[in-house]
């Protein structure tokens, strides 16, 4: 505040030779320093929050959460997917080179003396790392997990910085477009299941991509740039992404709008087979390669009754570098936001904007970056975003006012008069032990009202009455909370003194 | 490497007024040379591994975790609790001052600007600044997540640095020893329900261990390292503890033998009531105070059925900071290890060695640390170790030889000729449709002797096997894949080309 330092920090080009052995140590020595001063120069105050782009999960969360995963891994063990499970942080080599541009977002841990290690980013690269270290080359998995990503949050729209990601893929090699047809029937039917309106699936490949850029006249080092520029279409009007070509990136406007043609194309076989006869495209091998099995993944989607949602669509190009042959992006269509919106009460303010729901594709050539020898194991997968959804699904629950249980207690055990907390501890411990999920207040003498309040605030439909005269003639009274209906049980077990 | 270093690496105190800023900047330039130097020195070779003290979890290892998370939830869920969330990182401050010397093993994420953030190291301090952040003063919640610490592992006796919790804490102002009583009702259930061989719930009081200290002549101010130093009683002789009470921690001889004979004593209710008439220990308010309590505790958990297990032991002495009553542990004794050990083929030097598997107690001042008015929110919980627990599991399955299914698959959809590839994704998409867990090889022209090997390789009960005649009638026939009966059903749907 006003304090200008006196010592300047000396240029490190004053240390030729310094080795990283002595970098460590004066860091080390720095950053005690930097403890003795006490962090921020003493301007400190505690805060209690999360840390930024991160959220608890309420009950109630959770419970939507559960119902969430429990319709996706549903889906995944219909599809007779095994599961596995791997660290939070990978070796921070591990996650290198692998991700692009997008490699400034990892988190990576403090230098606390050993490995370095960075928090996973995605499921896809400790899936491969997995696969390589075990020298597995067929496997069919799902994985749901936290991932992590330093990026900017927007937590209203679902994007926050520690997320779920809930991962489908095949691992092997097998005959063309049949296990990516499953993993598109995956999202159809996941997306369907959950109920979240109309959504539609762009699919497109890196081959068509790759093609495209060469025979519009791209030069080969600018393929990967200009793709990434083309992955901002559904951001930005095809005006703006043109500009970008040109005027960043130094494509010639020939380019550039040949470009804009092709993308602008959207269909279905059809397109496949239109494309395959342009006389340009099919100068390209690896576009023919790539048009051709777009067309067989439509006829194995006829046979899985999925090709209502499905459009080929040149704009899509995912931005990860690992991709090389089909991929593919999910969105909710305006209708089903709109449906959202609809239903909440106070309007259009209240919907949640969402784009991509599910994304993925073929990523033959990841597995062998991991293995000593380089042997590929073809893969493609899906990765379902579930945030998104969670945000989609919470604010409809809200919208509908619908009561979500958050426990699934069956019944209370409650007393009418005082001094009966034996007996009730007792009850509860019987109903445990034959496998009832049951309550009882934590209190010596609670009233009869606040035990039934519980129960009607908590959802929980039966309620167990103990009182002196039950006692005696060896019953128990249930009552159903919502009716008042009432009726006597025997209950030979508890003792009264 | 017989390398020694040229220029001497200045001494920090040649900075008098650095400022925190001014050490960023030094320490950023420090780093960016060591990654330009080459991290380490260029001797580096690319290591395909997890880090240190993580390992991934394969189908059969998740097929296992699952069954033992679901015995665990389904007890939680039975006693009524809610679950939450928490993020896997916190901010640093959030962790400070709970862990006492622990503190150490906390993992740091590195500063990249902006917030400074902690992996949690348990999941009960987060509870705590989640229940203050949302000013939540009752709640009984379960939460089932990763904590990390950077222990020394010792993964074959299931330490990890990365590793499961699975905690139950309750929440609320109540009436004293209920709540507590209800914990260890759990862990007796758990324990039980998991089928581990025999354990021992052993129970202290913190007041007890403080009012003990004090009646022994132990200095205020060394309780708590003299607690820490009791701690060690389950992996040291008494000897050793002794010893390091007098070298180390400079304690008394006198005072360290009359710790020594309260610390051998075990027992019930018993001798919780002799000691509140054993002359010494009563004139500690805080011990008589323990031991009323662990009289009424006892009492409750007669009505639960669950004192066959539990113990009153003196030497128990929980490390953390942040209990402030009653503590307890759970053992598996060596019976159940031995159990473990028979069964195996190898003997006893496949038994895994394992100490504490839950483990609890009560904090009633660590929401009040997190709460701007240090308003308190009394707690109990208890955290299931579920790391040796699969370790055990894990250990009995394979020396039962059990085959463990890692998939869920119904039926698989098999062809015995030649080009019937579109009428088994027909087929299979139907049964998908029908909520039916099926498998179809990704092959054009499976031989049916593979197909049905991978059913009884992942134990698939049934195949439906297609053919030409089949198809002209009209029908598919179903196998049982062990008895080889077969059946034929009607199938209208399949479309014959």
């Amino acid at each position: 505040m006003g304090f200008r330092a006196t010592p300047r920090v000396r240029s490190l080009h004053s240390f030729p030779g310094i080795t990283v052995a002595q970098i460590d140590e004066e860091v080390a020595k720095l950053l005690q320093l930097k403890a003795q001063i006490g962090g921020d120069d003493g301007k400190h105050q505690f805060v209690l929050k999360t840390a930024k782009g991160t959220r608890d999960y309420n009950p109630k969360q959770m419970a939507i959460r559960e119902k969430v995963f429990s319709t996706i891994i549903g889906c995944f063990k219909r599809h007779g997917a095994e599961t596995i499970d791997t660290p939070v942080f990978e070796l921070k080599e591990t996650l290198t080179g692998k991700y692009g541009e997008d490699s400034k977002l990892i988190y990576d841990l403090k230098d606390q003396g050993g490995e370095l290690l960075s928090l996973r980013y995605d499921l896809t690269v400790p899936f491969a790392r997995y696969l390589a270290m075990n020298k597995i080359t067929n496997i069919k998995r799902y994985h749901i997990a936290k991932v992590y990503r330093r990026d900017n949050p927007a937590m209203t729209r679902g994007r926050y910085r520690e997320f779920y990601q809930c991962d489908f893929d095949i691992a092997g090699q097998y005959d063309a477009m049949i296990p990516d047809a499953e993993c598109l029937k995956i999202v159809h039917e996941i997306l369907s299941g959950l109920d979240l309106g109309d959504f539609r699936i762009k699919v497109n490949d890196r081959r068509i991509l790759d093609g495209m850029f060469a025979v519009c006249g791209v030069p080969d080092d600018k393929f990967r740039t200009i793709c990434s520029t083309v992955d901002k279409l559904d951001k930005m009007p095809w005006e703006d992404v043109r500009k970008e070509m040109v005027n960043e990136k130094g494509l010639s406007e020939e380019a550039a709008d040949q470009i804009g043609e092709y993308v602008s194309l959207q269909g279905g076989m059809d397109l496949a087979e239109r494309l395959l006869q342009d006389q340009k495209m099919s100068q390209s091998k690896q576009a023919c390669a790539g048009l051709s099995d777009i067309k067989l993944l439509f006829s194995y989607l006829q046979l899985f009754q999925a090709t209502d949602k499905v459009v080929f669509d040149l704009s899509l190009a995912r931005g990860l570098d690992y991709y090389t042959g089909i991929i593919y992006e999910a969105v909710l269509t305006q209708a089903g936001v709109a449906t959202v919106s609809t239903e909440a009460q106070n309007g259009a303010e209240e919907s949640v904007s969402v784009g991509s729901v599910a994304g993925g594709g073929r990523y033959d050539g990841l597995v062998g970056m991991f293995d000593p020898k380089g042997r590929k194991v073809p893969c493609v997968g899906v990765s379902i975003g579930i945030e998104r959804i969670f945000s989609i699904m919470e604010q409809k629950a809200e919208a509908a006012a619908e009561k979500v249980r958050t426990t699934e207690v069956q019944v209370m055990v409650a007393s009418a008069q005082k001094n009966l907390l034996e007996e009730r501890l007792q009850l509860v411990s019987e109903l445990w032990n034959a496998g009832i999920k049951a309550e009882v207040m934590y209190k010596k003498n609670p009233k009869l009202l606040s035990q039934l309040q519980h129960c009607e605030e908590s959802g929980i439909p039966l309620v167990a009455i103990l009182g002196e005269q039950e006692l005696k003639d060896g019953v128990v009274k249930l009552r159903v909370v919502a009716s008042r209906e009432e009726r006597a049980l025997q209950s030979v077990h508890i003792r009264h003194p």
